[in-house]
């Protein structure tokens, strides 16, 4: 018995004379119980301690290991119970025989080889990793470019769209919250009994949503989601095949592009102007697409309250164009509603879903900008044909969302918090709203040009620039902000003229013209203060 | 002027002598404004009021109405801001006469159709929801069968295997809980900052993974999904295409099953015996299937710990075989570890991941049967080439989970409370799967045969009997009793013997006792009390 370093011990086997180590230390936390196991079971998969060995018995090992031999008898039942070794009446405890063909030889990188051809089969971790071949959905995602994260925390962020948190009721929030924690019932701990979700929240979504937004629902047809994304999601696995048609916006919405396209669809874009969606290339795509491919459109995804990132509303004429082609050509329009509550000059525009009913629409929508993204809750409503399917997709994709969030937001909404807080935050963007066009005029005069409706939480601005796109974002950077980047198609018709969107809601009025002033700088727009 | 049964009131226009009917109703709770806006708004839409028509002045309206003047004002400027009416300076105010094309007609069933073709498209509605036509994993998830929900209250469930709710410290939780929501923090309602969910909670889930189940495992492996089902689901999505082949266990868990169904995969199933999955088996058929077709098997899911629903633990022997299997022909391996803390003999069979260094298994597991189902937190441990796609596809799934019970769930593993609740629970458990066998071997003697190790949350049987299964199912049913069925492919060789699971865990002592009797006397078996 030799200790090597103070923590390598060596045994020597009574009957067999042969030597064997294990690594002991009985300074660290882990149980000494434990460490003779582990060292024992490492040592029997690597081949060290090749089968039908010997072991000590455990009170030889128990004394030369100084411990207790109890913990050498336990040790050594954990491992007899797990098919490591094998006693043998009258004569002991051994590596058990069964494993000899199959066990591991591990390598020095720490890999499994199989003795014969440990050469071949030494650099197997690398090829093996690198040869895990994916679906073409995880290709799709593993080619879309991913955020730079090396951004400096002192860029104003003004590519970000999403609510002011300083200014959200967290007391309010907190105060449903703590009576949801006080008074769990049973029933939030269990499996949900509807895959759409909470009875209560989906009849005060409901209720919220024909009075707020004017759509056409009831409780049955509202199915609650983790999230907009979610719903774009299901809609877009339980719609489209691959090579199956959607048509979407250009400029569009990225996130809902990118869902598309992983599901291997195809897309066509129409493009957007003051008045939201042109219809009539639209049509005259669909009708062309038709006759060519005789792949019809299956799905049009629009953003008729606030175009994203356009800002445009989708005019009425169009609207009723919009469903009248829907109806007749068997096409189903996905409606995402993301920002819709806030208008600032004018009502909110009622739904493109409300405005017949049975319309061919999905509608889509969450808290994730009236309230907080942190609350992963949004909602669909779908055509009575479609509850079934997408409470099924639901169901196997993730089961159910949170009980306990879907209790808190349920007494949120009938107290009437969320349309307090939205009539408060109106008041707030609006005046912020107005900060960043008036910083973006007085920096950029008439080469910038304002588009849009007086709505939503971003603003869209066309420049005159004489330097491409790209430069332009990476001075910014380099200046201290970032401005929101337009998500073109490739192969789209863009403008001339250059193109970013700014998210104001979430920044502080000298947060919006410090970031302005900065974009001008970046851009050599001679900037005032 | 003349209100018909107290309601409808008809307007006389002073200029065009054209009579409009506006439904208002002063008694019910929407206001006036609302209620003349909706009037007219439907009856422009429905054509009702022709495009350009002359609307009366408001002045006229409101006194005809018994309103105040400023409600018809509030009403014709929102239509008009909506493009409903238009006004010409001096002439007065007039339906639109933009919309004249583009107007839906809505039929009788409030369906739009257009004038010239009113009778083909009158049954618009029913056609064109009948039409929506689902992509092939619609069609999968609307052919799987849906559970009946005409189950009487008073039936015992035996097919349900989730924990306890009425053992869970619920008081604990709700400490944990109060204090998150006492103490919400701003990053709490913001987007989080990583795809693979809270960091903290990442690190615990670690250290409890590489302690308990030795997994080989860091926190940047770890990525958190609302509960395992949506795990294998986005496993699934990166890594399987339509027509490429998983091999799963015979008899499986079935919504692992419906998943891979569902994105279109081909399953191989591969036999389990006392010893978990027929490795043999399993190699044999991805031979042949590599020699006959060239699609060789590309994911094995496994349920290593407490085989679903057999209760069969894999030897190691297998184990070791299946690993080595995997790194020769390219194989990923999913261990699903659904119920892996439950053992009551012996202790609990480390994780077949961790059993040698970077095996090429994606690990995972979920705090629905540990902790409550109700709490959507699950995680996957993934080989390092992995992460980024399965993060992405996370994110672009439903972007994250709901932070404030990452927060709570950190604290509650973090105080140890989750490894205390499991040893209450291994000891009430193992008395009441201890009670399930003794009442199936006093009621049916030996022609029930027990399956499975002492393990999990179920209880696997196979009865001789005479009956068919659906009978028996049927039967239970009526007796008031539920067990849980065994799912088996259309083409699996399944044995004579007739199988069904039994969960214990959720039931008490009596309930365990009285649905086995129930389901002694609905099976002919002379029960005994």
């Amino acid at each position: 018995m030799v200790w090597q370093q103070g923590h390598f011990q060596y045994f020597r086997s009574v009957h067999f004379a042969m030597p064997i180590s294990l690594y002991i230390d009985p300074s660290i936390t882990i149980g000494l119980q434990q460490q003779i196991y582990t060292e024992i079971r490492t040592a029997t998969l690597t081949g060290r301690f090749p089968p039908r060995m010997r072991l000590p018995s455990s009170r030889a090992l128990a004394s030369s290991l100084g411990v207790a031999r109890m913990t050498v008898t336990e040790a050594y039942a954990r491992l007899i119970s797990e098919g490591y070794l094998e006693t043998r009446p009258g004569s002991g405890t051994f590596i058990c025989s069964v494993l000899p063909e199959q066990s591991l030889v591990v390598s020095h990188s720490g890999l499994p080889v199989t003795p014969r051809t440990t050469k071949r089969q030494a650099s197997l971790n690398t090829s093996a990793s690198a040869s895990i071949s994916l679906s073409k959905y995880g290709c799709a995602l593993q080619a879309a470019p991913s955020e730079d994260p090396r951004r400096p925390r002192s860029v104003i962020r003004m590519d970000q769209t999403g609510p002011c948190i300083a200014s959200f009721p967290v007391s309010q929030w907190s105060r449903v919250l703590l009576r949801q924690a006080r008074n769990l019932v049973r029933d939030q701990f269990e499996y949900a009994r509807d895959a759409r979700g909470y009875q209560p929240l989906r009849e005060a979504i409901s209720q919220y949503l024909k009075r707020v937004r004017s759509v056409d629902c009831d409780p049955n047809r509202v199915v609650l989601v983790s999230g907009s994304q979610q719903a774009l999601d299901i809609c877009a696995r339980i719609l489209l095949d691959a090579n199956d048609t959607v048509a979407v916006e250009m400029p569009c919405y990225p996130a809902a592009a990118q869902v598309f396209a992983s599901q291997g669809a195809r897309m066509v874009h129409i493009p957007v102007d003051g008045a939201g969606i042109d219809c009539d290339a639209l049509f005259e795509q669909g009708a062309e697409l038709c006759k060519a491919t005789k792949t019809p459109i299956k799905l049009v995804y629009v953003t008729p309250s606030h175009q994203f990132p356009t800002g445009a509303s989708l005019s009425l004429a169009r609207r009723l164009a919009l469903l009248q082609w829907a109806f007749d050509n068997k096409v189903l329009i996905l409606e995402d509603d993301f920002d819709s509550e806030y208008r600032y000059a004018g009502r909110p525009l009622p739904s493109l879903q409300g405005l017949i009913p049975n319309a061919p629409v999905i509608y889509i929508g969450t808290f994730s900008r009236t309230l907080f993204p942190g609350l992963r809750i949004g909602y669909a409503v779908l055509p009575e044909k479609l509850v079934g399917v997408f409470s099924q997709a639901k169901l196997l994709t993730d089961r159910q969302g949170t009980t306990i969030d879907q209790c808190a937001l349920t007494d949120f909404l009938n107290e009437g918090h969320l349309e307090r807080h939205i009539l408060r935050m109106r008041k707030l963007y609006g005046r912020r709203r107005a900060i960043l066009v008036e910083a973006l005029t007085v920096q950029f005069g008439d080469r910038v040009r304002i588009g849009g409706d007086e709505a939503g939480m971003h603003v869209f601005a066309q420049f005159s620039l004489r330097i491409p796109e790209t430069t332009a974002v990476h001075r910014a950077l380099v200046a201290g902000v970032q401005a929101g980047r337009v998500h073109w198609a490739k192969d789209s018709a863009r403008s001339r003229s250059v193109a970013f969107y700014f998210g104001f809601a979430a920044l502080s009025e000298p947060a919006i013209r410090e970031g302005v002033r900065r974009f001008a700088i970046a851009l050599g727009a001679h900037p005032k203060n």
